[in-house]
């Protein structure tokens, strides 16, 4: 492919799933870039995606990318336990960094990856995707808006169509960190407010393996704002239905709320009653436009120099609210987040 | 109006609001029984609607109509301070009962008059209407069909049209006592569960003078179920679109929830969408039906003598759910329920 | 029960399934008016819910309400073929007038009917009871209040939960006058429009037995309002899932339309998708409330004297339609009113 | 692009704005095809895309792409007037071929070019895209899936956001050919069957110069199928709120139906009412996906051998509909197909 004049040119690191989602958006849908290289050590597993996405210039090393001298931006896409490391060697080498969420496990190496990134003055954006969601963006606008007034209370249901195998569960984090951890963004995103503390509630009710993994399935957690509303997360490991993703914010001048988006509007009544389709299953179907729209969030950022839609700070904030819920579900009391800091 | 063969006889002590929803249902829809006199200090006020449903018999005097020898059951629909003592008196005449929730806002009474009536053999209904409304009696159902598999999650969403004057909250006994009773009891109901621990949350939000009444208007109270689920319950004692009454119940097979009931199923599209009437506003109207029914189901437990759906001890459990949600609002921690029996 | 003072005084001829519902309401819910007595060759099997509304004087002779000199007004609930001559003597007795529909399936008799009605000056009121119930009426609220715009179409769906027996189909009038007449209605009663021409389509797909009983059970008509309007009304005499009653209407402002009212408003949601209830399946049940608002509104025009919201040519326009319908069901043309007038 | 070994080679005649779609479509997200090369006179006006989606193979000249001997198949996208004589070029040349609808406004060529089509042996598919559609496809499947039952009838609404032009209207064959015959495919689709007769009925309400130039802009037709059912489809050239594309069936078991694409499903709840969004306004925005899906179908069907999906006499009998409704809005009476083969 023919290099495209004043194109943002693009790095991507790692090519499993999530990478080959940026790619193909990157490379079709959004406008004024170019994906000029990939890294993966596995790269030779992703011959038939590059293949059609036109990417020739491939590499098993990533460093190879992360200090390529066409390479403006790069997008971290490797396994959770490569990001803090691919981001500091990035921002080091001056490119501009898209990474995928978390950061890290480890809240020490995120904060020293912020602030490599913010030392060297380069743009991050943080992959927390459900805020381009549609109609999560659509319930931020309401707010934004007055629809809602002042808010009082901010709703989040998710939850997963299928657990993670329990060994996956023992090296997760857990499941505020790992699963909750998009919840807790999108309270922070609604709302436009810092959490003060937080009280969390857990069981192990969709599999014993999760348990004995030493984790729960099932979780509430209620977060005290600084702006004084109240905020409840409930998740689930496992709903038979599919992947269930709702919110609700309630306030001074009413109420928004989301319902799940379904395959078909199609309702069939019939002697049961009337029926209508299982939410869609997977998330890579359910927020396929919130990743294009993310990238093209991160490109205009990029190219008008404007601070992103999601900053580094968003990506280590979070963190001390899934830790803070974890430690008030051990100590059966309310977590001041001050506490984990 | 002649006695009828065989009817229950009823006395309705109070012809308040409450009095002439329950006397109207029992004289026009409820088959099988007769009001035989009301009791009031204020029964003058009375006189259009005693007239219009023919109960010519009436009195200042409650005892009149508790001790009355052609009253089989009395219904308590008087002032909450005087249920206990009228449960009592009733208890000691012989009179089946079917009293008005609260019981009491003090524990020790409610328990005393629970003893009495237990001790008396009269039947005794407390007055938890919302267990026979269409919408909430159908996600039961949808339990024990076992819709829903295994109980994971309850949610509980209650939201008043307009919050009470700052000197009626005064003397409440707090919105957990007051306003969230119901929303506990829905748990009881829809779990068949006690509850084992409660983490509350709540903010003044609505209206500074609750505040200064030394209420809040807004909660979130989290409940472990002993039978393994987390429960939800949501409140807020202003939403400007009107009386909001949810639920959703979460297990292994699926989700049942409720939507409000509207006063009109139409819908208007215009260039500003699609539009939806506001819920019905005043709870009489929202839980008009469920207040036949219950009455009901009182009528046909003292025809067949069997046990009353909504019995003694489901007036009492919920106050110390209520309490315990005080406690943790106090304490900022898990309160047992233990700690406060 | 003692007369009240200033009440209208009532009559009720016919206490079949209709004459019940309408003296119910009189009795338990209309403000201001009292059953003064009834009257039916069959008032014997009535004695039930006569005793339990205390409705106490009895005729098995029409002629002793028709001309009770206590008696202000009439309700004619008897069978359809004895309504006009009904209609005619209590006209002539000075009573006024609600009559159920039709008046007679014979237009010569309903037009004799209406005009000595009219000469005797007595309030008629025609028993369409759809226009007052609260979706139908929320879509005619609608267009007063310009949601619509110019009303361009109206579309009506009808569909009977199950056939009538094919003894009753042969002496019904068939399924334009005996069915599609409240449809009619519904065009004339939402547009504010006469017709000026109508085109059917029909078909047998329900029972053969309807067939041979010389009727269609599956119609859809479209008709050409004065206003510029086109209407489609589509029924049928089953549908599986019970009673459909729906309508949309569109203009230039936009689009208002109902749905079926359901019993409760539960979804339950697993593995088959989302299952809502089916509509009611009576229509007493499903119109229970327009009854007693009809009779409000007739109540209302006596007192005030004014006219009522459905007079004696609401009884008459619509058979010319029905009548205008079978004619392009055989001749396979559009046929204008003003050929079967 | 380098040639993909066994690709299917397309040309893509017309690079206006349906030819962009499909070769986006072809380029980007159909397996197994290239596009080879596009023609249009103005081709130059398309050089942005071309770049983008990396085709660089241009003409001016059609005959250069119906006759290039590395072109399996040609879709053909250009003006209406030219379908037929590409598509009979391209079946003489032994293309494959994809054809947008109409084929011609004229029956006799459309006749004409379908023989030559079936004569030289080639795969032809006509472009009824919403056949594909997420919704219109789940009702034929709940439809195959005998969730209705024998069909009794099929209800299509579909309303533009806005009138074409009155100049458009002119050359455009009338609103039955030009419009409807996205729906009268859409019966005959769901049905699965052929029609018999129709009878039609149509207004000038939206724009008085699209009466000037002898046209309509909204119109009812019912139809009357070879297996029994009624259809009726209403049709309007404006609805303010966007693009109403709904369909309705209706059978011994049950009904189906759809509901529009909505932007977001929030809902906003307030002192108004309840709020959700307006209907996707733009078709290309609204079928989007069902250009995707019938490219795969076609492609599919080129790949196997097998018939695709919809054949030849699917770009010609909605015709005979269509005329048969004209003819019948001018005569007012029901029309036979027969009549206008």
């Amino acid at each position: 492919m023919a290099e495209k004049k004043d194109s943002i040119r693009i790095g991507v690191i790692g090519t499993g799933r999530i990478g080959y989602v940026h790619a193909k958006n990157l490379v079709q849908r959004v406008q004024g870039v170019e994906v000029v290289c990939v890294a993966d050590p596995y790269v030779d597993r992703a011959t038939e995606w590059l293949d059609e996405l036109g990417i020739t210039e491939r590499y098993t090393d990533p460093a190879k990318v992360l200090n390529h001298d066409k390479v403006d931006a790069v997008y971290i896409c490797s396994s959770t336990d490569t990001h803090a490391d691919f981001l500091v060697d990035a921002a080091k080498a001056g490119k501009h960094i898209f990474c995928e969420k978390p950061i890290d496990l480890d809240v020490e190496k995120v904060k020293n990856a912020l602030e490599v990134a913010k030392n060297a003055g380069v743009t991050l954006q943080i992959g927390f995707n459900r805020r381009f969601d549609h109609n999560f963006a659509a319930v931020k606008q309401a707010i934004l808006d007055n629809k809602v007034g002042d808010l009082h209370m901010i709703k989040v249901t998710s939850r997963d169509p299928e657990p993670p195998p329990a060994e996956y569960v023992k090296v997760s984090g857990g499941i505020f960190l790992d699963m909750m951890i998009h919840d807790l963004d999108m309270v922070r995103f609604l709302s436009g407010s810092e959490v003060k503390a937080v009280s969390a509630a857990g069981a192990v009710l969709v599999d014993p393996e999760i348990g004995k993994a030493g984790d729960i399935d099932t979780a509430v957690v209620t977060l005290w704002l600084e702006n004084g509303a109240i905020a409840v997360i409930d998740i689930s490991r496992k709903a038979v239905y599919g992947y269930d993703q709702r919110v609700e914010v309630f306030g001074s001048a009413g109420m928004a709320r989301t319902e799940n988006d379904l395959p078909a509007t199609i309702e069939i009544t019939g002697v049961e009653g009337s029926r209508k389709e299982k939410p869609l299953w997977f998330f890579l179907e359910r927020y396929n436009e919130s990743f294009l729209i993310e990238s093209e969030a991160f490109v205009k950022a990029l190219r008008e120099g404007t601070t992103p839609p999601v900053v580094g700070i968003d990506g280590l904030e979070p963190m001390y609210l899934a830790m803070a819920a974890k430690k008030s579900l051990e100590e059966k009391r309310v977590v001041e987040i001050s506490e984990v800091r």
